[in-house]
């Protein structure tokens, strides 16, 4: 992974820099997604290597944190990788999207995944109470939830297997702990990989590889000025990223956007996904000429491990395109990123960095990861805010159980 | 189509609305995406019916507006339509994702689109050469472009049919054009019926029907409070819009995002596309308690046309959740959508809207795409933007051509 600022930091910030390194440091003694890279495997790799092979399709039945992770992960590697099973998503209470899945899976040659952190999420327990009434065989079923909760007892009582998520672990962090190793392990994802990958960026941010300056600067310039530039967006060139842009998402937004832990004044930056070169026909126009509100970190991948070549073909009345021949498309695409990154930096007050990882592998996914977790943390710090709740989303989860209620008094 | 604001207008506004409609009547003669929903079919129709039955995909080579339309109707209706070819998009210049779409396709049963407003879209060029290389029938090709570009002049020598795109019709306003209606004509989508969705939104607006007052409302809200709530959601209760939203967040952010004419001033507004009730559990957090900064359209789909419900078992540790039993899913994700605008109306400090559309249906996106491209030229005229052209992108282009030269040289 290499990363490189094209904004200015002051210099002279060695008090605060020391500062949040401490905190820092005092989060990954209590915070549990800290822990993640160095978790023993063992029981993923027996429960995987002994799995069903006859099933097909594993059905992921989860909601934000508990799919955005798996699906980031799997869907960058997918395209490269052949997988043992075919991962599906149930993320969605829309019984056009449910139907719609169910006809493209045979329930027989299906195994599903519950995963719920708290173990009562609606959306989750309202589509699994459905697939039982279709699918009783426990064994058709593994649950992934926090020890002692709701679900992990009914587990318990209707003998199915379970793995817990460690009780300091919140689900949007929870991509490298059980939530993700399990169901990615099963379809062939080297998760022992995918570990490494974020070990090598947590070891450069905590034994002062060149990581820990450059997360920190970013950092605090994101922090220093988040009112000014409060949307941050990632261009990643390659198609590969886009559910990773998703996952970026919830971990930015929820995370950041909160009302101060001291001042109870509302802030928050706002993640926006892009995927080069098509948003180049799209939201580049805004970041270019719009309000300069926004920050731009553009993501690169340094080998595509693929050769496909634009033929030396001259087209009647398309020779001003010739310029494309014999180009190879991963030569074009990261051209195109270095071009839109070149036409940025040029308007100067547009501040851009630019982030390379190496390949489309574990490794280099599990480095991404664990470098947007802690940038994450290093503002959440800095902006004064707990980075780990998510209090805004109750109110409406209040709002929804009367409806309900109301709804039963009807019937 | 149904539309209600929960946020204040205030009403001695007649001459700035007077005046508002006067020069969106003058941009109804002149722009051309307003004369859309009554152009003549006929031609397009008659292709599509003689259509070869062995064509099993129709790949569309395009990118921006030149697919992000087609495949916001395509994606809504493919999971309750019976599609008569299955729709493939070929994006982007990643090498990984080119190489995966050809896997899924067999070249012999595929017809491809190449559509491209000017003709010279590298991107778009670049794949169209790749693919001449592997397969030469002209019959397996159709060109859509505008009349006398490069790429007509081409399929002219090459005797690959074309259709034009009206010179007056810019790539992000093309969804109702031949750009959109040719591919989802083949697919077996009623063209027809789409048109009328959207002729009905004109009607309703050019006509003195209940949009008119809306629209402007909303339009003159937004452009008011730009400076303040500058990031724009949809927050649309349904997977089938996930690629509806795409289609938005070109339309509004290169429309809006530009220097003003007058002042040559950075203005913009930043289009989010949220779909509920995943985002519920991603974004949600960040507009709940983040910075007073956004507003929201809350899109919901009135009837389901699904019956699928959540079966009456109460499962042990569960029964706090036995609220679900027997809830149709339809009605569920509808009362989250009211929970969670609810929850934001009461907050007081967070615009929102509502828009219900009738059903999953080629009339119901039809008229929400014109709804939207309507309140995106009412919101340009009153920031002093050109709704239409997009410079903020050329400079880039000039960079990567530089670059190609470079590569060129050093072969």
């Amino acid at each position: 992974m290499k990363n490189k600022l094209y904004f200015d930091i002051s210099k002279n910030d060695t008090k605060t820099k020391e500062n949040l390194f401490q905190k820092i440091c005092k989060e990954n003694e209590e915070v549990g997604y800290y822990s993640l890279p160095s978790q023993d495997i063992s029981e993923i790799l027996e429960y995987a290597s002994s799995f069903d092979e006859k099933i097909e399709h594993v059905a992921v039945i989860g909601i934000g944190g508990s799919s955005l992770g798996i699906k980031a992960i799997y869907e960058f590697l997918k395209p490269t990788k052949r997988m043992k099973k075919e991962l599906i998503f149930f993320e969605s209470t829309d019984p056009i999207s449910i139907s719609h899945q169910l006809g493209q899976i045979d329930i027989e040659k299906t195994h599903f995944i519950i995963i719920s952190k708290s173990g009562t999420t609606i959306e989750t327990i309202a589509v699994f109470k459905y697939i039982l009434s279709i699918q009783q065989n426990e064994k058709n079923y593994t649950i992934i939830t926090d020890d002692d909760s709701p679900l992990s007892k009914l587990a318990d009582k209707l003998k199915i297997k379970c793995f817990f998520i460690p009780s300091n672990v919140g689900g949007r962090f929870s991509a490298l702990s059980n939530v993700g190793l399990m169901p990615l392990s099963i379809c062939g994802v080297d998760i022992k990989d995918l570990l490494n990958g974020a070990n090598r960026v947590k070891k450069s941010f905590f034994e002062d590889g060149f990581l820990q300056e450059i997360l920190m600067n970013k950092a605090l310039f994101y922090a220093r000025n988040h009112a000014k530039y409060h949307i941050n967006c990632i261009f990643a060139y390659s198609e590969t990223l886009e559910y990773f842009c998703e996952w970026y998402v919830q971990l930015w937004g929820e995370s950041l956007g909160k009302k101060q832990k001291h001042s109870a004044f509302h802030v928050g930056l706002t993640p926006v996904g892009l995927i080069g070169p098509k948003d180049q026909h799209s939201f580049l126009q805004l970041l270019t000429e719009g309000t300069r509100d926004k920050s731009a970190t553009f993501i690169k991948i340094d080998d595509f491990k693929d050769n496909l070549t634009i033929p030396a073909v001259s087209l009647p009345y398309l020779e001003s395109l010739d310029i494309l021949n014999g180009v190879a498309f991963h030569d074009l695409i990261n051209m195109q990123c270095c071009a839109t990154m070149e036409a940025l930096i040029n308007q100067n007050d547009i501040p851009i960095d630019e982030l390379s990882i190496c390949r489309v592998d574990e490794f280099s996914i599990g480095s991404l990861i664990f470098y947007y977790e802690l940038l994450t943390s290093l503002v959440g710090q800095l902006i004064d805010v707990n980075t780990y709740d998510q209090p805004g989303v109750e109110y409406g989860k209040i709002l929804l159980k009367d409806k309900l209620l109301k709804l039963k008094d009807q019937l």
